[in-house]
């Protein structure tokens, strides 16, 4: 089997909402859109997709909506989670089914003082040898409370269906950790577009980033400078990203990465409840900062 | 419509797995024995019954299960909660139509830097209206990273289906801002065996302690050494209490609970993936806690 | 060796500054009011007292002072403390030479993740062994960043001149620890007045807490009315006191206990740089909240 | 004023104790022997050299032991910290007079939820304004628990005699931040070594890192790696300096820099009390790891 292309930039792509309901239309409008950019591939169903708080027919509709529109050399990352082994089981099989190139492993987090490594690569290693496709291990502590500690992804990097890892912990000792205990070939992903740069130049070899649905070409070209040495011109181009980076993710989540995808000729909208839209404030100041990238649609 | 009681002990209880399967014969059982002891009622599908491991058509079976054996005169509360307010009105109403009393929603909580006091109000606000059994929110920090402020509770307590609130903080202070920023006759229940006496002394009505599960009928006498104003002895009880009620929670969590559970002489077993089940070393910890409190089977 | 009194409450001090130099006269106007209200003590030299903001010679002269004024039935506890445990003895011998009846002896800090149980066990042996009056330990996680464990305290409290604990955690499990885990006579002081009734319903004998600088005979009447065994009444005059007492701790802090003490005419003025003084929304809110006390001056 | 050079390496050396007390002899002969690598200069009294734990007698003569043996053509920093704003105007003005080249001045953090970027800016402003020498407000929420924001620094930047910042947050979008946000010409030093490197590609000029004790010339190495684009020279040096970077911080401490400096010929000894020794596992951790660096004695 080989495995899909995972260097390069992925958008994590939000799921649009027609009053509660999911907009196949507007999305597939999107990722029309991205498609036209220099993006690797992209991911649906993860945090950004908010894949909480969909259903499981709902995720099928959307993971089937999108494969129909993602060229085969694009790689299709899916997200698949659930809190029991069993339960990620059956959703990376789901995901598999409908189409994903690669499935985007959550961490168990709900109780969280018993998430030890020895259990995490219990479970991984399950999930992994039962999934159709390559599994890629996501660490988001800002959202699970838990960390996937750089040892247990190094001991996971030799099961032949553990391609990668997804970090989004923007916490560069565990960026270096994990290029440094895992083989030449194993994908390390960034989920932190602040740190994107630095990421890469510790051996990343992509991002799966918020900024990138908003901006993908600027990502695609911040991951080119930095791939060919252009290191002066790559930290220049990443501090113009770093405040909408910031604005669609801590400072604003999802409402605020929807809203600066309607500035940005995308089709946003509003998350789903109890989320917020963003305040006209915040449409203020990512308007300004799409202005000045030249991004406003 | 009346209000189901809820002063006194409810016991938090497990879902009994065979073979990682529902065991709803062991769940019967252990339903069956419970109701012989002074309890007020349970909660089935909380943290303790490993909620977030069941699929939907699971938690269905264990609440209707449930249903047939617990008496109109105990109060039968399930949990139902979603991450989004969407999810969370299906689920409360899947749990009325089988039988819920009264229905436990947990906070949402994945995207915790967005839930504000107000986005907790209108989610409780659009799920208390569209629930057919009153409604309980519960404040569970330690599971979920967020935390419910009292002030959000005192609006929602003018709500007349939201009767009480369920904290598992083991924070005195925020107990206590409950209890004075509600009305009288609005349920203020603890989830903390270690400070139930404590809690009960600053005015909560009752508590869902996993220790219940274990000894019920202490559990009971304490509650009521504190209603009779019996304090040094209500005291002396619960330091005789505090050691298995912090394994069973803090120390071993679920695996502990139902580790302790074959030991009083109830039907345990182990928890689902990836959880691991208790040491042995916490067994025989646990064993003798309960050698201590008379409670071995 | 007589043990002082540790039963009751003691207001822990502030420094009153004029011009930003100690006002040693206000310092004993105020002391020689508190002494005509039911305290059965004091502490000097606390977090309350800005002690980190003053030098030795003003910690001395402090202490001094506080003595001259202060009669020898009441128990004047001072803070000593230091990063070293060669600065500790030193702080101990230095306030016990200045007139201090007990020392309270804050957990070093600075290195946090170095402070294990057996650390501390060693370091408040050491400064025990050499103190002339007998010793506190001082658990404030909330400016230390880290918890002095009741196991630690339960080895501590079998040296004869480490004579209780002041624990300012306001976590009611550690409290019921560290009554149940010490021998009785081992005196367990709180110091976070919202649980100060919860923390004497479970075995504390009494509070050093900044809400008792500004009502200091409401607080005696709360212990008061515990130790009767009045429990509806003590709950009431709790919720009472909660309000202040959280304005002049976590919501305000030392500027806001100032300003307070200032509407209860005694002489609060300002804190040190870089604390900045009380904002006139605080004093807004604390007046209305000492006027429902009827506690303006 | 010239500005002393502060882009390049500076160990941030340790104080030697021999029986409890600072051992100046062995101070010289350290200092003597860093001389002779290519590190920039050096800082004294961090916390690395348990500044905390010195008295003020013996941080002068400490100060002044080191500026004996330092060459004006290396940078002398030296900690120079206290709660108070008028504490640390005197302990500048101390370490001015006995030598320094340049203050390091840590936030104020006992009052920790006051420690706003309004108060930040007013501390260090009066303390710049009053120090003799140019001052580096010092970032270390590790152990301090607050964090300078980014934000702050970039309004202390303005002032003439606030010359650069050293953050040990390790926090990359922190550090990219503060290079943003400065003027060019600021000088943004880093004090974790684990993402020495990737602070580096992000535009800090230097760093005070506690490996450089003990490896000096390999982190000269790798500055001058990644100042002349060699990235991958770098990135490969970086990652066979982490390992030991982390046993003489985060893992093992001041002990643990004390012990690897005697493992690599250098006069380490142990920390002062409550501090406790490297245990005999973590010194062999260290020789292998000094080994690998060909860096043993």
């Amino acid at each position: 089997m080989i495995t899909p292309n995972l260097h390069g930039i992925f958008p994590p792509i939000p799921t649009p909402f027609h009053q509660d309901e999911v907009d196949y239309g507007a999305l597939v409008d999107n990722i029309t859109r991205w498609m036209r950019t220099g993006i690797a591939g992209m991911l649906v169903l993860g945090s950004n997709g908010e894949a909480p708080f969909l259903d499981q027919d709902e995720s099928q509709r959307v993971v089937a909506a999108a494969r129909e529109v993602t060229p085969r050399d694009r790689t299709l990352i899916v997200g698949a989670s659930a809190e029991s082994t069993k339960g990620a089981i059956a959703a990376v099989q789901r995901a598999a089914g409908a189409g994903a190139d690669v499935v985007l492993v959550r961490t168990p987090s709900y109780f969280k003082s018993r998430m030890t490594a020895d259990v995490f690569v219990r479970h991984y290693t399950a999930v992994a040898d039962a999934s159709p496709v390559p599994v890629l291990p996501y660490n988001v502590p800002s959202f699970t409370g838990v960390v996937l500690p750089p040892a247990a992804v190094a001991r996971l990097s030799r099961h032949p269906n553990i391609v990668g890892v997804k970090d989004s912990s923007g916490d560069l000792t565990q960026i270096g950790d994990l290029v440094a205990l895992t083989p030449p070939g194993f994908n390390v992903l960034v989920g932190s577009a602040p740190t994107l740069y630095a990421s890469l130049c510790v051996g990343a070899v992509g991002g799966i980033v918020a900024a990138a649905c908003v901006v993908p070409d600027l990502c695609v070209r911040l991951y080119e400078l930095a791939r060919a040495n252009r290191h002066a011109e790559a930290l220049a181009l990443q501090q113009q990203l770093t405040p909408i980076a910031k604005s669609v993710t801590s400072t604003y989540g999802v409402a605020g990465l929807k809203a600066a995808l309607d500035l940005a000729g995308y089709r946003g909208g509003l998350p789903r409840a109890p989320l917020e839209g963003a305040s006209p404030e915040a449409i203020d100041t990512m308007r300004g900062q799409l202005h000045a990238l030249q991004a406003l649609a």
